[in-house]
């Protein structure tokens, strides 16, 4: 046991070149366009930097570049991998939430915050280039990088379904959708059939991330604490709609994970979910509505068709596995955003999975990736033998390096 | 002890006449519309009434008419709750829940479901009607009766503030604003500072009532579960979006009572909101923010201003008590709802609280409602006397009535 090694899949990675690179993927005949966008942006980096009262300048000093040129150079993300044990990771796009520009987001507003505000066209254009760039980038790694494919399903759904046909011949592996609809039609409608029915059909992963900005409310008195309170349920809110709307069971093998949003509050809403599909007497009045769609209870859903990128979990997640189910929660180290554990992620591993049974800790930090992205586990395990964490040293005694305060939370 | 009973204050009732009486509450010249909204009304009702399976007409049946003439007639209502034991009603509108027609709801939507497609006027003529009836409902039983006025906020603050204080001189001692603001301004906005003032000068406690419908998605597929689903969250969210925004730093003596939502899901949510507040590392990228309004943890504000009128609470709500906070759990039956407890008070408050200490239990039955709403102990003691439930028959082993099996759950 003492060389047996874990491996690590990091269910929540991100990735992302700098603008210039993007411009190149993007249609000629968006160029002009994409230059006015990036101006734009630069002005809002300017708002946001007054905000930063050292923290975010800090992490870069740490970790000499805050991790931004792994965000688009294969060899730099490989070898800071290595040293963090990460032998795998699924890539999402914006990889810079610090606002530096060293990196750009996805093109025309189309990463994580997806979904409103954007020209359908641009938007589309936009994933188009990163999903092309992305394909190029995982290329390069193909045991170690799976690719997330952007598709903008609340723009256009007729093109939604052909991106996700050429994200699958591109080698991409899953589809990132909107976390919110916003004005457009929500995920229970059935005009979002088709985009159920290819995934299920390609065995393409179907994604949310946390990341869409407050909508339904201005900026005033208490905006961005009353955005992080509310954060976890807009992105969790896709689960729900999409499970009563019998989405999971019209398509019995359709993977849905989502991403960077906690675990910790799946139990207490799958509960309720429950309670009302078996016809507890708040909602008796409603008669049978909550069997309409649906021939098993929720969680039977959760357990067969939903799986929680608990990025960096947090004691709540872990605590609760048990209950959210240990086959169904991700880990993920959300490289390189600052929130997540770069680059102390061997240290953070340990903090969390110390006192949790082996075989627990194993299928969470990677063999339950393994089942939803299909790796292989032969071809990686070189790869693990050299860098995965030991097993001896997650659970064990051996000091580590030991965090910086600010790190340690 | 054996002699001991509990006052028994239900901190979420509700209370309304037959439309006609409304109408005499009504300012004459919103008669016409007033007849032209009521048959509006019922080519809804006649739609509310093919969902039902059975269980509602059970209900009046068993019932003998679903406690709805006790939603108008003061001595039928005295009556009735002598038999479930209940000395005090906290008395919100919108008493009919069954679509029957036979008690309106709150003159022009204004009363639980307030806050979208209304007329601004209409609204505000519909409230004053109901709150002029109202006052004379409580008025018939001043110590039992515990009124709170409709105050439209979102349409018209002026108006609200002229309300408030028109319901303080009509001897109504709070305020339920609208659960939702739909489109109206958010309520960490300044616009809403005088209705925040109004209330915290004359003691009027501030509350809101889940009710407000889905407005944000269109009829589709699991329609009626997704709402269910978060009608709780839309329910809970004025709460920390008051809170954030330092509506309760700056009115230390506002008392907010969020009625008919539970409370099993304030600890997760208040422990999330004080790691923010404590600089936890997933936010330490937003800076000091988190502390702009706030001197205290936003546990503080929840533990000094804030009470769940968690009416008829199930399992969680009373096992977390203690994450809660045993003096902000008021309890409540929900009379005379179908997903209330009457007929069979006596039998669910047994079923609930029997294990709990009786301290614990007297305080959340109704001790911590006499602090919220000042009531006069030593006035209703003859009555506690008559009609209150025994610590003895709560917390032993005499057997109870037999619960109808769909009533037990």
């Amino acid at each position: 046991m003492d060389d047996d090694r874990y491996l690590l899949v990091s269910a929540d990675g991100h990735a992302g070149p700098p603008a210039w690179v993007y411009r190149g993927y993007l249609e000629r005949r968006y160029h002009e366009r994409f230059d006015a966008h990036q101006a734009e942006l630069e002005a809002l980096r300017e708002m946001t930097r007054t905000t930063d009262t050292g923290f975010a300048s800090r992490f870069e000093e740490d970790t000499v570049d805050g991790g931004l040129s792994a965000a688009y150079d294969s060899d730099v993300r490989s070898a800071k991998l290595d040293g963090e044990g990460v032998a795998v990771e699924v890539l999402f796009p914006d990889a810079d939430v610090l606002g530096t520009g060293r990196v750009a987001s996805s093109p025309f507003g189309s990463g994580l915050a997806s979904g409103r505000d954007s020209e359908p066209e641009l938007v589309l254009a936009g994933a188009r280039a990163h999903n092309r760039w992305l394909a190029d980038f995982c290329a390069a790694e193909p045991l170690r990088r799976i690719g997330v494919a952007i598709v903008p399903i609340t723009v256009d759904v007729d093109a939604a379904v052909a991106e996700i046909r050429a994200a699958d011949e591109l080698g991409l592996k899953g589809v990132m959708i909107p976390t919110r609809w916003f004005d457009a039609p929500a995920y229970h409608e059935p005009v979002y059939e088709p985009v159920w029915a290819t995934c299920a059909e390609l065995g393409m992963v179907l994604h949310t991330h946390s990341g869409a900005g407050p909508a339904d409310y201005d900026v005033g008195p208490g905006f961005l604490p009353i955005y992080a309170t509310e954060a976890w349920w807009w992105a969790a809110r896709p689960l729900w709609v999409l499970l009563w709307s019998g989405v999971f069971e019209r398509h019995p093998g359709l993977r849905y994970v989502i991403a960077e949003n906690g675990a910790w509050w799946v139990p207490d809403q799958i509960q309720k979910m429950d309670e009302k599909y078996h016809g507890g007497h708040n909602t008796k009045k409603f008669g049978d509505v909550f069997r309409q769609q649906l021939s098993m209870p929720p969680s039977a859903y959760l357990d067969r068709n939903i799986f929680l990128a608990a990025s960096t979990p947090g004691g709540d997640d872990l605590a609760r596995r048990h209950q959210i189910g240990v086959g169904n929660i991700l880990w993920g180290n959300d490289f390189p955003h600052p929130e997540g554990t770069f680059p102390y992620t061997r240290e953070r591993v340990r903090l969390a999975f110390r006192d949790i049974p082996v075989e627990e800790t194993g299928r969470m930090l990677g063999l339950n990736s393994v089942g939803v992205y299909d790796l292989d586990v032969e071809a990686l395990a070189p790869l693990v033998a050299r860098i995965g964490p030991r097993v001896s040293e997650v659970h064990g005694d051996v000091p580590l390096q030991e965090l910086p305060m600010e790190l340690a939370s």
